[in-house]
């Protein structure tokens, strides 16, 4: 360690006064657009009019923003924000004394809020438009756990109704996860439920299933549309998802300017995206003004290999195939990984504005198997101190992997990571790695073709 | 809310280089000392000797110490510490505004680090002590889990062996924290069981018994005492440890200086003491030294009111009746909370040196009920976004009755209270709140009574 990396702090904070002001919008200095949202029926671009059917109507706005760089963060949120931010740059150095490595890394920890993730910080920028637009309430699925948490967190803090479609494998396998929504006053209904007219046509013809992220999403939806006062929220994928989540990306770049450090590689998971996009976002925007260049990698599971093995094309959304199409790197409405592959990142598709920089080559990506995810969470969690999420040790694995390189080619690189969350709820799969019963997975090319034969086809729509 | 406490952040956090370097040990300015520990069979004061063969030789040397007010903080202590440190004192402007109070509300929050909790400043230092002395592990025992996992921890970061006795039906019932103490590494057994000599008689007397706290602690002392390279550890109630802790009330001191802040009354939950007495100690320093005056609150949970209901006596600190003498309030080491009691601070006894200072009227002490406890909970959750641990919970209690007394008397007082941990892991009793089946219990005079009978009655032990 040099003397002058002894004079950065194990965490940067940055002041209250130094917490950016407005959201950064990437999609403005991107010389290739993302592709609009396209309705099923007609394939022509989705208008505000048919979202707003859908969406909060200033989400809408942002959602189609594909001008203005910078966006005023309302009051509202910037308090709210300083309940749980700034959150912290670390510098990695007990990760770096066990590694051995010339490299300097740091995270951006996300993980110190409720939530357990950065979900929270999209969630209250989407309550609150709904509550600014009179709304009663909105709707949503959740998977695992982390997003409806964070919006049911957002929704009492603003006194806005949250019904929280789960996918009923969780429901059941994840009680700890429900009660921590249902102390923050939201209703949690298992997904396929009687509640909804598509949840109870699938539970006739399914008896006994236990439930998907698409049906959820079918259902939240259905809710939404059907209930005077309520609209549709959505925690990853979207623009304006990216959009609110950059703020992690502008904290990081702040803290890091704030002395003198230019990260030569950032690495983030991705699921939708949602962290990924917001933490590269104003270091992107850099990189397409041409001001300075960085190597950005995604991380993905190799049991879902979305950017690394799968198509550039609009797909739906969701497995029910009820939402707009979107441009993006797919494995097919379809597609669900292996019952073995733990934690997040399960989605088959990923964010426009991500699809588009990789296709255009601003972006690496990488897939990694689990049983090498879960030895780097375990590594960073007895040297760091901090238990990750599964999801999040994705991209552990990588930061570690690109500071052994160093390490070989003796070079002092600096590696900026995101952490996305804790893994306090995903100790069930902890358990099966420690008892060593932990198995990867990746899917055959056959299993990957049957995923793309769901891939609608129509013209301009070749891939 | 004036313009002077709008200059107040959200959440103030010390620099590193503002970190204390030096435990403050209150003993030193203690007028009457805490009564020395006693050998029960001689009911002599336990000598250095005496005690080295149980705990780790710098440990005695600050359980006995009862002279120097301020104790070097070794270097390595501190680069763990800034892992995780400094906490941060929080302003609770959303809990203010809810109760409309005109009192300022802070709260200093030890439960952003994966043990969850403020154990985490003790364990590391007798592990470090630990390993300078050369040993090759150390045992301990766990109820819930957070001393457990936070010594995991310690171990883990420290390449130390780790042992934890875990009491069995908490081993069962909470598989998570045991994974996680797996996770960083530890050895966890279900106590009582066939690795020890007490283990096995109590299995024979009582087959199917679901353990205690005393039977663990006996367990891990009969480990320690009879494996070469092995101590005993602890996570409360001694000396030591809230010497350790004292960093939580130096930081928060120095956080409070920092902007001019003099509390008017500081609130911490007690079961053994350890938060509590870390974070009174340097205000009480103050206090005894006649330089300010502070209130200072304990709460105790209604169902084990030691301070409240208990006297203050020699009592063995375990229920197996192995350890030394400890003179505390008590209600009898043979004494076990109603089953339907939630969470912590389940211990029949209390530090001594708070003991003391209570005998001496320097400290107060309520006893809270848990349904009351978990609706102050799930309000601060609701609006601070953070979800607390049971134990802190009961701290919440009480500073938002205070806080209601001022709005009720129009005071402008500064309340500082410790919220010393999450309640990820607690999910349980959340639920049975949330389902509306919580119940309390306060325990009865004949209940009581029992449990004193069992108070080791001999010359100089009148109570």
């Amino acid at each position: 360690m040099t003397n002058q990396s002894r004079e950065i702090p194990y965490k940067i904070y940055l002041e209250e006064s130094e917490m950016p002001k407005q959201w950064y919008n990437v999609r403005a200095d991107m010389k290739n657009k993302p592709a609009p949202l396209l309705n099923p029926a007609t394939h022509k671009p989705m208008t505000a009019e048919e979202l707003s059917q859908v969406f909060c109507e200033d989400l809408v706005k942002q959602e189609l923003d594909n001008d203005n760089a910078y966006i005023d963060i309302p009051q509202e949120i910037l308090d709210f924000y300083k309940m749980y931010r700034p959150s912290p740059l670390v510098r990695a150095y007990c990760l770096e004394k066990k590694l051995d490595t010339p490299a300097k890394i740091y995270y951006k920890f996300e993980g110190n809020n409720t939530s357990g993730s950065h979900k929270l910080n999209s969630a209250i920028a989407q309550a609150y438009y709904a509550k600014k637009q009179g709304l009663k309430g909105v709707t949503t699925e959740t998977g695992a756990g982390q997003w409806g948490t964070a919006l049911s967190m957002a929704c009492a803090y603003l006194g806005l109704d949250c019904k929280v479609y789960m996918v009923k494998c969780s429901y059941e396998q994840k009680p700890f996860r429900r009660e921590v929504m249902r102390t923050y006053g939201a209703a949690v209904t298992p997904s396929p439920s009687e509640t909804t007219e598509i949840g109870r046509k699938i539970l006739a013809e399914h008896p006994g299933t236990t439930g998907s992220l698409g049906c959820a999403i079918s259902e939240a939806v259905e809710v939404a549309t059907h209930t005077e006062g309520y609209r549709y929220v959505l925690g990853s994928v979207l623009n304006q998802v990216l959009l609110h989540q950059s703020v992690i990306g502008l904290e990081t770049k702040a803290a890091l300017d704030k002395y003198g450090i230019t990260p030569d590689v950032i690495i983030g998971c991705a699921g939708g995206g949602s962290n990924l996009g917001g933490l590269i976002s104003p270091f992107m925007g850099e990189k397409l003004r041409g001001e300075k260049d960085y190597r950005f990698i995604a991380v993905e599971p190799a049991s879902c290999p979305s950017f690394t093995r799968g198509k550039f094309a609009y797909d739906f959304c969701d497995t029910g195939m009820v939402t707009p199409l979107q441009k993006m790197y797919t494995l097919g409405s379809g597609f669900i990984p292996s019952a073995n592959h733990a934690g997040g990142l399960r989605y088959h598709g990923m964010s426009s504005v991500l699809s588009q920089l990789y296709h255009d080559g601003l972006m690496e990506a990488v897939s990694v198997e689990q049983t090498s995810v879960f030895e780097a969470a375990e590594m960073f969690a007895r040297v760091e101190g901090i238990l990750p999420a599964p999801e999040s040790s994705h991209a552990i694995r990588v930061a570690i992997d690109e500071a052994l390189k160093c390490k070989e080619n003796n070079e002092e690189k600096t590696i900026v990571f995101g952490l996305t969350g804790t893994g306090y709820f995903d100790m069930v799969a902890y358990e099966k790695f420690n008892n060593g019963e932990m198995k990867d997975y990746i899917p055959t090319d056959e299993e990957l073709e049957a995923g793309f034969a769901g891939i609608p086809r129509f013209e301009g729509n070749e891939f």
